[in-house]
């Protein structure tokens, strides 16, 4: 992996990369649409890429589960077997472990948990995290963490953190395939900036190829975020990919890149998508209204996806109301579609040093008024 | 509306014809999928045309209770609403009120019902049957009939036959766009050739651009289904499209072909493709089976689709077991090119003479033997 910054802002943080993977070379900053099981939902891996994405995110959790890692393995890796070429990012099946709940128990060693499907038993280690995504050959693996809740008490999260990072240490061991795979680490600390800080130097000892912040945008409020986000990111290497997980909102994307971030991912926009929400200049539209009900002007006026080109709001909102597929996926795509043409433009506006003003007027624009009229 | 045949098979009664229609015209025989409210399921229009498609149907029923035919009629008609600009047929709504059991109530004036979705009352009679087909503005729209059930006694039978004969005079009094919109009669008499004949005489004497074959398919044996389509066939003006109502698989289209049948609609391809069975040419394919966890071949080797040209059946079958929209979509696509590549070599096969031997040939890597393995 090669990750080369070629302009730093002059107004802030913020600044334009290009990693270099085994599958394909992506610009930074970027969105990393979600595809869970192998499908970014209701789209085909070619949409994706018509909506220009370079890279996507698969979850490790769901894979082993249903169809099994060696399974994919076996059938050529993940890039093969769902018709992706570009390059993948798997994250660590952590997250999804420790939302299970009651069906997990944490150990020194990692943790039990029950499969939600079927309630079958199965157990994540630091090593065999990495031995799934390295049956997946994902691009970028992430390290197995502790993503812990809030709100927690400070003295949980302190031990996590150097649970998180004695587990870290077992990841880079198991980490064997480094030509192919780029490691990332995990900096957790919760909503404590001192923690964040102590995360931040313990996992960056550990020299990886790549840093994510996690464990934030899990509920606690967007000032926290934001703070522990900007204190957090000057402990990571300027010449290293920073990548905040598992955020899809408009308004922490572009203030996290004010801060010096360049990789994202969420499933907010095709989930929002599924439940008729779509993502506009304008902010955003419940499709369902009846507002829309004989609207003939497109989902976003501005917007150049075929969704907009092709469909009225009155359309798509009968199609959400009587339940039919083509609704989600029309939507799923202009929302996918909306988020990387914010990238492109912030990746422009970075460009000719106008990011600060492009951000404050896409914002305005997004969150200034609600335009939706019922 | 202009219907004109240039080949007719020297084998036996198949025909090629060509049929003009206000939004475009339509090669026959000709399978039309079926975009039921307004939306052929998992599919884009775009999608569909791409398939090959050059006329869909659209359920009156459906569209009348949502959005309604009304809001259709404001928003510039259902080819507008839908961005389908080739050619639509529309039922009439009788054989989906026919259907709703103890919902519906039949009278000479019409057929009083309630809502499928929430109980609400409406009222189907010929005469606003056809002014809600004006309004969808189709290109071609069905006479309001009673579709009789499978197994009904002839007495019934017969005294339907003359009440769908008096709904057909109202039909033919309601229908007014005689420029733009055409009107196909429907013929019924159950299994009953006598009734048949009866049937299709009183049709006939109305003098309309096309006649439909209604009430086959509905439970009948294939042989009394192909026994009373072939005595029905003779007394349809030769030189007028003929429409075999409700009929998807590939025996019945290619045996009704052979008895010149030219019009066909069914929503099987995309049912079928909804609970995970798709059409190839050595039969059909339960794709969650487990014979196919591991399998990399497309669907059907032999298909140009970009189903069978980017996705194995172990990716298939993974997009099934997990749930995934993706997968549906895919089959969707891929039953409806099979049958319109099944069509499109019907008329060549035709156009050659050769018609009798490719449709035995079909049948029998179709039906002869069944090549899922487990």
């Amino acid at each position: 992996m090669q990750f080369e910054i070629y302009q730093n802002s002059l107004e802030c943080k913020a600044r334009l990369g290009r990693l270099t993977l085994s599958h394909g070379v992506v610009e930074t900053p970027v969105f990393m649409p979600v595809g869970t099981r192998a499908s970014v939902k209701t789209l085909t891996p070619e949409e994706v890429k018509d909506i220009g994405a370079k890279i996507i995110l698969a979850n490790t959790y769901h894979l082993y589960l249903r169809p099994g890692d060696e399974l994919i393995a076996r059938l050529g890796g993940l890039h093969t077997f769902m018709n992706w070429d570009l390059p993948i990012l798997t994250d660590s099946g952590g997250f999804q472990v420790f939302s299970l709940g009651k069906l997990r128990q944490i150990t020194e060693e990692g943790v039990a948990f029950q499969s939600h499907i079927d309630g079958s038993k199965h157990f994540f280690s630091p090593e065999n995290s990495i031995a799934i995504q390295q049956n997946l050959g994902s691009d970028i693996i992430m390290a197995f963490d502790e993503c812990v809740a809030y709100p927690k008490e400070k003295e949980y999260v302190a031990q996590s953190v150097q649970r998180t990072y004695r587990w870290l240490l077992r990841c880079k061991k198991a980490w064997t395939n480094r030509e192919r795979q780029n490691l990332f680490g995990i900096i957790q600390g919760g909503v404590y900036p001192a923690l964040r800080e102590q995360s931040a130097k313990l996992t960056v000892e550990c020299d990886l190829p790549g840093y994510a912040i996690g464990g934030l945008s899990v509920g606690e409020p967007l000032d926290l975020l934001l703070k522990n986000l900007d204190h957090t990111e000057q402990f990571i290497p300027k010449d290293k990919p920073r990548y905040l997980m598992g955020v899809g909102s408009p308004d922490i994307i572009l203030n996290a890149i004010e801060m010096g971030i360049d990789m994202f991912d969420c499933v907010l926009p095709t989930r929002m998508a599924r439940n008729g929400t779509a993502m506009t200049q304008n902010g955003q539209i419940t499709i369902r209204n009846a507002t829309y009900k004989e609207d003939t002007s497109p989902l976003d006026p501005k917007c150049s996806c075929p969704t907009c080109q092709n469909y009225t709001r009155a359309y798509l909102r009968h199609l959400f109301n009587v339940g039919e597929i083509l609704g989600p996926r029309l939507v799923s795509y202009h929302n996918l579609h909306f988020l990387a043409e914010m990238i492109f433009r912030t990746r422009e506006a970075i460009k000719q040093e106008r990011f600060v003003q492009f951000k404050n007027n896409f914002l305005n624009n997004y969150y200034g008024q609600n335009r939706e009229e019922d």
